[in-house]
């Protein structure tokens, strides 16, 4: 992905750094924005994926909105110039303070993950003298054939309102003077690449929706949530993933009154690609079961998908380009989980060479750790390169 | 763990945060130092367990050393008041700044992970016109028994020099002038709870203790690492681990001349039992499945174990004893790994009770990372109670 004048830029940065391609950022915003918008689709950026200030102002410029799941996001949202009005709170967890925040802002709408809440929200909404708009966070209950961790819309998920209870919720609801319900949302699952599973989402989407409506709830918008993967076996192959398809199994599967305005939450698409890792080999080691080992100067203190999910990144040696070999790429902290990759194939990773650990834009910075007392991991932007 | 009088005080805080009990604390430091001199063995305490600033201070007064896995945490003992002397630098990604660093303030040793990192120490220390002081790690391939990624001494780990190298290595020794080797090193594993492993470990110590000094290397100490493991599922029945037990195991295995010192790295026994990680249940519902669960204002941002190792640590509600029931305890990050204990039993954790996780004093604050934009855990010590 990195031009051969980006590469030569880095030798002399002192790594480990996150090198964000800022004009890959921005065609892959643009590519999102212009194909969601031939549907009139709105998309929320999901800040959990990356809460970087320049990657979240790049954002701001394409005009999304954002999709949050703390106060802090919230908070940060609304002081980086977001207006409320584009700020969706979701969250299993959202405490009385984060709900007063949100209503007081007037953000968009609070996604309404389980009965309780919205009782909570009702209530602190009355206390303040307001009305707090909201969409069900509906469980639909749909595979999305993703890693376990980031699957969120099977049965017994923590996540939304079960379907099971939407008969009570409905019947709840008129009680409930101080919420208004203004959508439906739906959250299934991350990096999901076939598109069978949102289709199955759209079913269930088009069958609530008129289940509800059907109720007589004037809804104004529906949100699909996000979940569009991306390609970490061959980003090169696919820098900017297919927002043209996506979009179009949405326009082609929703059976939704034009009216109604259709949000999406999309952060790995957006980010994924546009950072890589950059670590420089520190050690070469052989294991006495015969493994070649190279120890970069990363770890998974900046990145740790490869433990936590056992996520495969790409990795390529930027400073050599010879014949390859079999090798473990191993972080420097002390943990047998702390492991890149494990016999990937690559150009010798001697020592000094410089390595970029591909498709870390969303979920590397924003899970980083001070675990063994590290540094947080530094940006390098390819704007000032 | 925790007196009535010290539960009665959390209620009015504001939750999350890390409970220690730092008399607890104390008298565990006092068990492991009393049991250790028995023999005249001297422990270096691993701050990777937990860097927070008081419990390491409460460290320091029983006269420990440091285990120290990173250049910050080497520069952190040093300036928190640790002699020099008693600082173990040991790592498998150390980096050429770091070991300057190491080197200029007089380090005890560095614990020498591969061949290749003794030819760098080597060559830095001569740039500096010093001799710096080493003990090879050597990785000793026993089976600690224990999970997979806290386990170091198999024998295809990233960890220390093979063993099937140590004839080179002995080998390579005499032309590097300016490295001492002062110690051998070992480390198999963490949160083993059965002797076995120790004593199959103690076999190897000896063995390689014979094979260098009987080639005439002249060492000065023998560093067993640690890995001695704590109680989870039952914190109550064992405040304190058996240190009497562990030492004497060692104290009956090990065949080593008296004048050699006995280095112990303990971590997770020395802090893990002292803290709670004290949350407050925000939310129930019931997922289609038919699962009970709670939603507390804690994450995996604050304690990562349960998501990363499958981790159980016990919990309880501290606001409840009744009728106990079967319970899914979830944090609020939007990810299904966020789970702290999935079908647990404990008084019903109604919305506003304050539970307990117990057993987080060690790789609990540690790991903590700012996912999901949260805040770092905050730390209440029972002293100020």
């Amino acid at each position: 992905m990195l031009s051969r004048q980006i590469k030569d830029k880095l030798q002399g940065l002192s790594t480990p750094f996150y090198l964000y391609d800022m004009g890959l950022l921005r065609e892959t915003l643009k590519a999102a924005v212009d194909e969601s918008s031939k549907y009139g689709y709105k998309i929320h950026y999901a800040l959990k994926a990356n809460f970087d200030e320049r990657i979240f102002k790049t954002v701001r410029e394409f005009g999304m909105g954002v999709d949050c799941v703390s106060g802090n996001e919230v908070r940060y949202s609304i002081e980086s110039g977001f207006p409320a009005a584009s700020v969706v709170y979701a969250g299993v967890g959202k405490n009385d303070d984060e709900i007063r925040y949100g209503i007081e802002q007037g953000i968009f709408a609070f996604n309404c993950e389980s009965r309780q809440e919205m009782e909570i929200i009702n209530r602190i909404a009355g206390e303040m003298g307001k009305v707090a708009d909201i969409a069900l966070r509906i469980n639909p209950d749909v595979d999305p054939h993703t890693h376990k961790n980031i699957s969120t819309g099977h049965g017994d998920s923590k996540f939304g309102i079960s379907y099971k209870e939407i008969e009570e919720v409905a019947a709840k609801l008129p009680e409930l003077k101080n919420i208004n319900i203004t959508g439906l949302h739906f959250h299934i699952g991350s990096q999901i690449t076939t598109m069978e599973p949102f289709i199955n989402l759209c079913q269930r989407v088009n069958m609530l929706y008129k289940w509800f409506t059907g109720r007589g709830f004037r809804l104004t918008h529906i949100n699909v949530g996000g979940g569009l993967g991306v390609n970490y076996t061959n980003p090169e192959a696919e820098p900017i993933p297919d927002f043209k398809k996506y979009f179009s199994i949405f326009a082609e599967n929703l059976d939704i009154d034009p009216a109604i305005e259709i949000h999406f939450e999309l952060g790995r698409s957006l980010v994924g690609q546009c950072g890589e890792l950059i670590t420089k080999v520190l050690y070469n080691k052989v294991t006495a079961a015969g493994s070649n080992v190279a120890i970069v100067d990363s770890s998974m203190t900046d990145l740790i998908r490869p433990a936590l999910y056992q996520a495969h990144h790409a990795i390529e040696n930027l400073s050599r380009n010879g014949d390859k070999g079999i090798y473990t790429i191993a972080g420097t902290v002390c943990e047998s989980s702390d492991i890149f990759a494990k016999g990937i194939e690559l150009s010798a990773p001697l020592r000094g060479d410089i390595l970029t650990i591909k498709t870390t834009g969303a979920y590397g910075s924003a899970m980083a750790s001070r675990y063994n007392m590290h540094d947080l991991p530094k940006a390098v932007y390819s704007d000032d390169l």
